[in-house]
């Protein structure tokens, strides 16, 4: 199931939701970013998804010549294959700045030296052929240092966690309605998202870039305008993480 | 740098700082629970650690039948070395239910089955030997799901990120006063510990427990109820995480 999501002029993006072996790993969506022959993946992912990625990504490029491991944060599901995509591709790993002394704990001694690009808490550009793709902020949704992916020639926002749907299937089909995938989606954002507070600056950025696609790390998609306005204005109002803890929460049983 | 928290009628905790190989990653502090030839590892770490922390850890137990791995959360630099300790060990994970279907992306397909127990939001008592080990919630200190560890006997409270000191050194050498850390410390919690509202309801919880030693997954411990108690009013009043986030910080640049 690898869904070409864009591909114009030698800028192909492609979408892989299937490659998560076994039952026991959540489903997750992996991105590889190809502009004029320079490669980025976003987000690889563990164990669970190395082998089947690097032989669905050798059918688009020359795997050795990777330029970028693109993480939005430290999570297992993340980038915990980070240490096999050091060993066999020339890669940098680009992750956000607060994890860059966690990360290398994913790999043997001395395999990050002089391969890890931190991302300011501010966000930067990163060059990728004769465009760039931005990181931008999303702290605290869930990770205390994590960063989204947006470009701006597809106009298509990688979202990460923000907008993760766990629902059973049809990974690339994108979400018609809120509704149906309302079920997959709320608990998750409660649970694993930080507060009001940062979904509503999150919000007012995001409504200053022109989104045509909102693109999740688990589950189905949200594109066109009218959809992404829709996603914008649930996660404006949402209450989550912090904001529903009680001292309930916080006792010894 | 092996050192014996409690050594009493076969109960056995030993604390290592220094097996964190090259200098890219954080130190961070490993434990060994020993009660009645029945053994847990707090926080065994990442690739980084496994080696030598195996070495270290068969001068007291044969590593072989280790019953446990504790995981306080998902983060690499505490659990990414979790395919080899199942793997090389006949133990069990517990971790966090929040993080039970993101964990097994650090491992091999099926190696997770039947061997993760889930620690459920509101926590739980894990028997060793004749006792237990209390899994107690400080969710969202840093992450969303996350717990520590409270040894009723020995009221030692293993506090995994809370506390954490990155200092230069000194590892085994318990903090004299709040001031001599407060450098390697306040940075962190400011940007990685998610709310002042959890920091009080964790506060007013940690109050209502005997502890007579804080010992953190990072840096130096904090032991006696003097300057426990320093600790606990420091916490009580930090403003962290999404209190210090602006609009300023979530902004395309």
């Amino acid at each position: 199931m690898a869904v070409e999501l864009y591909n114009q002029g030698g800028h192909i993006i492609v979408s892989f939701s299937d490659l998560v072996e076994g039952d026991e790993g959540v489903q997750s969506n992996q991105f590889l970013v190809v502009i004029d022959n320079h490669a980025a993946i976003i987000d690889p992912g563990g164990d669970l998804t190395y082998t089947r990625l690097h032989m669905a990504l050798s059918k688009y490029i020359n795997v050795k010549d990777l330029d970028y491991i693109f993480a939005s944060h430290q999570d297992p599901d993340i980038v915990a294959s980070i240490n096999r995509w050091l060993t066999g591709t020339n890669c940098k790993l680009v992750c956000p700045e607060v994890w860059s002394r966690f990360i290398p704990h994913f790999s043997r001694v001395g395999k990050t030296t002089s391969r890890i690009i931190s991302i300011p808490d501010r966000g930067m550009d990163v060059p990728l052929g004769r465009h760039h793709l931005k990181a931008i902020p999303a702290h605290f949704l869930h990770s205390e240092g994590n960063f989204q992916f947006y470009d701006p020639i597809s106009k298509i926002l990688f979202s990460g966690d923000m907008g993760a749907n766990l629902g059973p299937g049809d990974y690339d089909k994108p979400v018609k309605s809120l509704d149906e995938i309302m079920p997959y989606m709320e608990g998750f954002h409660k649970r694993y998202m930080n507060g009001n507070k940062v979904c509503r600056y999150w919000v007012k950025m995001v409504r200053t870039l022109d989104v045509q696609w909102i693109v999740p790390q688990h589950g189905r998609s949200f594109i066109g305008k009218k959809i992404v306005a829709e996603f914008l204005n649930w996660v404006e109002q949402l209450e989550c993480g912090v904001d529903l803890m009680t001292q309930d929460d916080y006792r010894v049983s």
